[in-house]
């Protein structure tokens, strides 16, 4: 009857009644592994791997001809012999097997299937007839096909992972990805496991989208109670005015950021050859998707940046930019690129320099972005960042705050705690930090400090912009939606508060 | 007398004859630094921790009423006690004591001083006025004054820097930075010098300009032995035109990468509070630093990623770039990106094609960029980068190389082997990497391995072309002065070869 992942505790099945379609490709019952090897580390040994190693909690059915034993887990020759109907099965065998496998499945009753081979839509017109075979035999038995060219599925909450790439345990959190590339099952997966602090719900490689693609991913994470936040990477959508329809009601009340690979004649050109994607015209695509609430971003950096801080804030009232920084080039930089976001920095009122004139000397002026320097004469460092930021935090038409730092061992301090102050004081302003040039080891440091208590780092200017612009872009769009939209310049209303 | 530096072997100058006026400032005899305290850590004995930690070779004389000793040197009471005219002051003193200091340094005959203090023209009125009067005093004793608000110099092959902030040693390389900010002394110098492999010859940090500006130092750089390349960070040039024409002259030999502050009308009204600066119309300046061969970026990202390319690599003959990838998603985010920047992607030619045939399955199509993934059928993941990337790069109208990797234990190799073959194959061929997620420990293994044999190392494809661009530039720019230019898309003559 399969064996239990190591996650399990009574050997049942977690679930009971009828998974829904999409929710069985991230919490399926049980999972069938078809293309593991008895005696090497092939591609499906390593998914094998994945679901014991990461918990997973649903019964697991290793598939050889032989039978016997995979990685100590009893095989089965085929899917008939596994006395259920699987919930998912995964194929990772060659292109050339993978037809017959499909109509296995659909003889079997089994209602989905990852197909990871690649070779069919992305590798030219017999590839893309024999895609057609693979979706038309999913068709018919109603039966639900991720990929081909996929590595499937990660699903924090339940342990599973398909990818055909060791994996780390990745922290849940509550951003979900959808993404045309196996890259966030992969390296990015093993990058965010060791270096980053925010966590993921799902993950979902899409692949060549013979049938399901985004439109059936995002129905399913609209309703997804892990699902705070989602990212896409997509090179093409197929199901364009779908997609756009789904994406306004989602970005009502999950923030949606999303990259669009194939933004040029040549990228499309690669995207056709990836994943069999037409890329269609850039800027159709780019209105649109602005018009829908979706947060455009220019390359993985982006979505990862701004995927974060939506993850991490709660959503400001307005565009309103209140900075503070130890550097004066900071300050110029900071300018720059809230300028070219399209957010502004309200000048300090005079209350607000009132509260901070006696850490600052008579001679020095103080705008915004505010540089401290001259507040470190007298307040020291420490001092200085406390007394400026607690004041330019209090401002009223501060709106969201980013505080820039550089670590030296002169200006070391606790950050974490006075940054946590000001957010206490005013939990409806996100608090961005921007370190600007760390040693290794201060940075590492610093970084897990802050993010600890839910500011999201950057450690490059324009990043920790884009990210404050991204949460104005999203809150513009909630409030749009509860009719409070309100021109640029002014408050778009009361902020939602956090989300979970 | 002094007392020498702990890198000096016999005590002696290590200099003989007059210094040329900036040489001093990076290379000086003695330094002399007013504002360190004897009991307790102020700035001023930050400057003197640096000098006796980092190595600087020449005497060190701490200024101080009282004389007695200072962190285990000597004090003198004022510069006419040294019984030499020091080659460079340094003032760490408040604002209110800098004035008098410049005027002690005038009227003891040394050539130059580095004034830290903040509060002249980056702060109103008052403070231009006050910065006038030290620029004045400079200038009647033909004495240079770098600042005010600077922290100085820092050089690497002598071992001096007068950064306020504590140094850690610096690799000596051959990148030279400009900067209108202490950053590049202070957190980015830390950073560097503990994640990064490129090496710096000269930091100059400038402050105000009040006398010492780009033009002085660039035209110093120009004839530095040690210096290859030029990073400028500016927040306005203040002899726009002397530096264009300067610049112009540079650019045959060095390139000059250059982040402008101030690009917006926000950031340049930062700007004027920062260092005083006018920023000046961007488009003016764009336009005609690109005329002069400037390479020009958009963010300190930028600077330090072009920078490297343009340390470690030779200048490619033309803009066509070969890209091998064992990502789909990435050949089309390098495509994107690629035809963003201008650079051309030759297709593969028929004989390319054969080399790799036996490698790639006969279904598989495959352009450039060149998606390994199924060449990794047959020839597993090193031995399709390996095949693939030879082809490539052999082919004639290849004219540097891109190569994307993602680190997962399943394609784990010794890319720097193969890279190195390559190179050695073609060592006119820059050759660039990318790695596209990792674990913390893959990536800085790859990412060490890679540097070391001088393959500049990005973590996102946008700054891999943005770096490859850079190179593409500078190329240009050489070709075009040696009369050899070859319009966009053609070759642009025979590269110069690895500089030192």
């Amino acid at each position: 009857m399969g064996v239990d992942g190591p996650g399990s505790k009574t050997g049942g099945s977690p679930h009971d009644g009828t998974l829904s379609e999409m929710e069985g490709f991230f919490n399926p019952r049980g999972v069938a592994v078809a293309g593991a090897s008895k005696t090497g580390m092939k591609l499906g040994n390593v998914v094998l791997s994945n679901l014991l190693r990461l918990g997973y909690r649903g019964r697991i059915y290793p598939l050889h001809p032989e039978g016997g034993e995979i990685m100590g887990i009893p095989a089965y020759p085929d899917l008939r012999s596994l006395g259920e109907a699987v919930d998912l099965a995964v194929s990772v065998l060659p292109r050339e097997s993978t037809q017959a496998f499909v109509e296995e499945c659909a003889a079997a009753g089994v209602r989905r299937v990852i197909v990871s081979a690649a070779g069919f839509a992305d590798d030219g017109e017999e590839g893309r007839r024999m895609q057609e075979r693979l979706a038309e035999t999913a068709r018919r038995s109603g039966m639900r096909l991720m990929g081909p060219n996929s590595v499937g599925t990660v699903s924090t909450h339940s342990g599973l992972a398909t990818s055909l790439m060791t994996l780390e345990p990745l922290r849940p959190g509550n951003i979900s990805i959808v993404a045309q590339t196996g890259l966030f099952a992969g390296g990015f997966a093993r990058w965010i496991s060791s270096t980053q602090r925010f966590g993921l719900a799902k993950v979902a490689c899409l692949g060549n989208k013979a049938d399901v693609d985004e439109v059936d991913v995002l129905a399913y994470l609209q309703e997804d109670p892990q699902t705070a936040v989602v990212a896409v990477y997509t090179e093409g959508l197929r199901h364009g005015r779908k997609f756009l329809e789904l994406a306004r009601e989602v970005t009502e009340r999950k923030p949606i950021v999303l990259l669009k690979g194939g933004r040029t004649d040549l990228g499309a050109r690669m995207a056709a050859g990836h994943t069999g994607s037409l890329a269609g015209e850039d800027a159709v695509y780019r209105g649109a998707l602005t018009q829908a609430g979706v947060v455009q971003v220019e390359d993985i950096e982006g979505l990862f940046g701004c995927a974060k801080a939506l993850s991490y804030c709660p959503l400001p009232r307005g565009p309103k930019v209140g900075v503070v920084s130890i550097t004066g080039a900071g300050t110029v930089l900071v300018a720059d690129a809230c300028r070219m976001r399209g957010l502004e920095l309200p000048p300090l009122r005079e209350e607000t320099l009132r509260r901070v004139r006696k850490s600052v000397p008579e001679w020095a002026s103080l705008g915004n972005p505010a540089d401290i320097w001259s507040a470190t004469l007298s307040s020291g460092v420490e001092g200085g960042y406390r007394e400026l930021l607690r004041a330019v935090a209090g401002q009223e038409d501060v709106d969201l705050l980013v505080v820039l730092f550089t670590l030296v061992p002169e200006s070391e301090f606790d950050a974490a705690s006075f940054l946590g102050d000001v957010r206490e004081e005013h939990p409806e302003k996100p608090v961005l930090a921007c370190l600007l040039g760390a040693s290794r080891e201060d940075g590492e440091r610093w970084f897990y400090r802050l993010e600890e208590i839910g500011i999201p780092v950057y450690t490059s200017i324009e990043r920790c912009v884009e990210a404050a612009w991204a949460l104005v872009r999203a809150a513009r769009r909630r409030a749009a939606e509860r009719r409070e939209y309100a021109p640029e310049g002014t408050h778009l209303g009361e902020s939602p508060g956090r989300r979970p």
